[in-house]
């Protein structure tokens, strides 16, 4: 059977900058572990305030990758 | 009845810059053909990451324009 | 009982830049009648279209703020 | 195949009179340019509160209609 | 133990008069045949359009009814 | 800063007369003490039933205000 | 008053063949206990997995059958 | 057919002393009348507060019952 | 901008045989009307039962087309 | 019109005993500043993990509270 | 303590030929790294088309696999 | 860039003891394998039910850890 069989995992990126930059960060730190990225899903976007009211984006991604479909 | 009514349509922005972008990107084409935009209001935000780990931001949005109200 | 409790309020910030103004924006604003700001969550990204096309972003936000704990 | 398909539109109907005369009106004028109206679900009920704290009920409806099945 | 346990039954309530006597009449099927009815809910909002484009409301309730507590 | 900041609050109205006067009751007694009121939405229709089968509408809205916009 | 009323039951049928013969398994099973039969709506989709990797479809539905409007 | 079939019923219990305690008696009192009672879910947890600020516990289950499989 | 613009659309698609064959149908029903079909998403999966409680699967789909990108 | 107004407050309650002493925590605190309490309702269950694998339970809770009627 | 834990994980199936063949197709593939698989639940169904019109089904699932309880 | 990312893995409890139990039993086993965990949050609350009734209740945790950011 060749058709593809991709998996799905769960991340979440940070940044003080903006949603963007949060979002890029976490797929590049992904990309570290996991191979054949190749779309995400934002789930859930929330964030930190301190105490001088800045806020940190906080950005729950989820990514998926294709499986090699090499034989078992 | 003056009552306004109003219709929603459903389309996806995509950019490789920022989900402003995208957001902006998909207003600007839908009122090439809807007229009287009113609203919209982003459903999903996903996106595509190439080989090179850089992400095309898609986003849904429903947008709401105001139905003209000739008699029929 | 030395356990903390937070309180949640609602707020929707808007701009005409950015996503991340409109958040940002709203946090300050929040911050003037709420102390100990600590966490916020983006629950809805809608927003207004104007006649030229131009989109004003608006983002409802939850944020939780720490109660004092002094004896009732 | 004779199996029917139907297509889905989304629309708004306001009434400043009663939750029911916004449905019907929003029936109404869909009525004017779709034909074979079917059924409906109401999706979200909102509305606007005017400076004398009167509200202008705002319903958001699916309406479902069969598409013809004449050959293309 | 003498804690109170309810039983939740799901209902469809019609009417081509109003949303509101949707909702009653099908309260008062439900009492034909369940006693002690205590709440409802309302968990689905929709309705059929016939030729005329009159709508009938089809409004679906849950509601809960308190079960005896006599030795079983 | 000039854009607008808005604050949501959460109210329950009920009537035994209609779903719309319960929607009118809690925003009437909303505007006593929040000023500026702008939109709602409905999140909830529950109710109770009494002994007689008859029911108390009873509707969960979130309103929207306008935070005034002086100087912190 | 005439206005039809619906009862709701929620089955779960299962099938180690296909989704529409735990579907269709299910509305044979509840069709020898509840009269009226008029619509189904497929509210979860699970299975469970062997030893040998084989799975049972397991389909949650609610099934709406028509109530007899005799006096009660 | 061979193939199982399970009807799921929705009961609320409550307790005055711990979120477990309203799910057991719950089940204690379904089983009263449901046999081969199999596996529950939980879809609410809410509660009353008295004058007192003391809880009852009202926990919401979907309880789930194998229906047995004689010849209709 | 040469970024893609995709608007969605939803269509019911039925069959009497099953689920696969109630989106196929859709699908080819759209393609009609609608050019440059590239994805869909299942949003409901409902059906009728007849009096010999044979079932028609109802399937809801979200249809996603590319809009052609020429001067507006 | 004499019927009752709700407010509707969200807080967060945390306790490293158990889900029950965080929900009663969040009660007891709000109490303090907000009278008539009436319900709650558990919207969200969550908690920290310390460095030694203890979990701080902080559920966040919806609470009831009756408006006074007097003449505004 | 005896009690199991279970690990979730998410998986997309695909398969021109059957929704039922691409939830075996992604079971089969997650079996050659996991195993003690149990359990899975489809959480969404979508899929690509073809510029023949011809649909891909892609099926998500989450996985449940009971993990080894050796000491740690 | 020295923002965290983390990592979110959904695991499944159990305990015949209470939902607390089945918790920090669930994050128990999860530190054997998971570094640096750092929230979590209830997604499922479900159980088993034997032949005397009693019930085994069973947790669905998302867990948070955070990732070393050492290069890649």
């Amino acid at each position: 059977m060749s058709d593809s069989v991709y998996s799905v995992s769960e991340i979440v990126g940070s940044s003080t900058d903006s949603v963007d930059d949060a979002i890029r960060g976490a797929i590049k730190r992904a990309s570290r572990t996991l191979h054949n990225l190749d779309w995400f899903e934002v789930t859930q976007l929330r964030g930190r305030i301190d105490d001088n009211e800045r806020c940190e984006f906080q950005v729950t991604l989820k990514v998926g990758f294709r499986l090699d479909d090499r034989p078992g």
